[in-house]
């Protein structure tokens, strides 16, 4: 059966995670459903991320086997009508190689973690960030951002229920942006690494709050990474805030996708001079 | 009876529109339900910019008559709480001169106008922005644009349910710009004018795509303009892309707003070197 790589952007809410859960709705059980009104054999799919109930992603990748040899672009425009009214898109589709596999070939998985400061609530971002009311200072969580770099036992910050092997872990990056929102201000973590343990971006965002409210001081994080033990994390931030916005592979499995292009207008505007 | 002036952020969805309307929510109500919770006989208010359903507010003014004399900072928390779970914030409140009018003293209004040019459906700005499934070219949008600057009989762009008294208005501002989505393109319209006629932005709008889209030559809003005839205007824009975020007036009335700062965390980080 030909392969092939979805690009998936979805709406965390309405969902109990990606994962297929019996009585849940997941975005996977979403997904597979739309490719068997396209062919009801079509076996399950595997992703690159798990993410939890309420988490976004904005380039999720999966791999789906199917019995015909689908035009890439048609079968994401096929799919996402299929999806609708569900806030799930197939961004982008392409053919892969037999041996590709979203979650074991990745090397790279890419995060953002919104949060916005400010006393008023949110009202169009409500669900996708999470929101404190009290201020947060950007240097102080850069500074204890910076202890958690590189290769470590990230016991501290990995779930109870984290399944992974090996709790050591590279992390790549931890870069904190601040961004003006009306009244306030929201700040991005990005966060890069070959790969994450269970609820570690949510750990590591909840304890640097915690420095950025001032309540804890940038060593701390230090501490709390080298005690290996999971009583010295902060709370867990809550999910709605989260987005896995990218997956890494050796090759990029859309490189040679088309831009969604083969409409008429889309036809027409290009060969514009 | 002291005057206070409102900075108000709400999502346009679950409205009928900023006025007050029988038996339909409005943000007028909610907001006025909020004062009423705090003073029973609290009047009825007024705002810069009565907005149509489904259209969002980032920086809606409006002015209110209390009995008693608010601290600005407590009235705007007291009213947020009692707006929940009500998509809509209290950003900023401020004493004013017992003759500011919110909507009279205005000399300035700002839009902005979200589109997205992208095959997908988009997920997390559902119902925060408007989509369309074609490219659009920026170019000949920015040229067409160029032809509504200035002082013009803005007949063509106007609703024919308009009760301005006249057609004529002054637009200072209609800028475009673009932004990277994923997989596609949000293009940006920032809109500054003394005041607007009803729908004049999603009129604007809408006959600007048709010129991104290459179903209009740019020129053709020249000659829109110049027929002073609404059937000469391209289809009105859906209200959802459509946000009011600003108000002008001779003098900032929230200049001296206090900044959401009189909690302990807030005192805290401010006494911080």
């Amino acid at each position: 059966m030909p392969r092939y790589a979805l690009q998936i952007e979805y709406h965390g809410a309405p969902f109990a995670g990606w994962q297929r859960q019996a009585e849940q709705p997941s975005v996977q059980a979403a997904v597979e459903a739309a490719l068997r009104r396209l062919e009801p054999d079509a076996p399950g799919i595997a992703a690159a991320g798990r993410t939890d109930a309420g988490v976004h992603a904005t380039a999720q990748v999966a791999q789906c086997d199917l019995a015909r040899d689908w035009d890439p672009f048609r079968l994401s425009e096929a799919l996402n009508h299929h999806l609708r009214p569900l806030p799930v898109a197939i961004l982008q589709a392409a053919r892969v190689a037999d041996d590709f596999h979203a979650r074991f070939s990745a090397i790279e998985r890419r995060y953002l973690f919104r949060l916005v400061s400010r006393r008023a609530p949110v009202t169009h971002d409500a669900g996708l960030v999470w929101q404190v009311r009290h201020p947060l200072a950007l240097a102080p969580m850069q500074e204890a951002a910076s202890h958690l770099l590189g290769l470590h036992d990230f016991t501290t910050f990995r779930s109870t229920l984290c399944q992974a092997a090996s709790p050591v872990k590279t992390l790549d990056e931890l870069t904190i942006t601040e961004h003006p929102v009306p009244q306030g201000t929201e700040f991005r973590f990005h966060l890069r690494a070959r790969s994450f343990l269970h609820n570690q971006v949510r750990s590591f965002v909840g304890s640097l709050e915690r420095v950025g409210a001032g309540s804890w001081p940038p060593d701390r994080l230090r501490a709390a990474l080298e005690a290996r033990d999971r009583a010295a994390c902060g709370p867990v931030s809550p999910p709605q805030g989260l987005y896995l916005c990218g997956v890494g592979y050796p090759e990029d499995p859309f490189a040679a996708a088309p831009q969604g292009g083969d409409d008429p207008v889309s036809a027409a505007l290009r060969s514009d001079p």
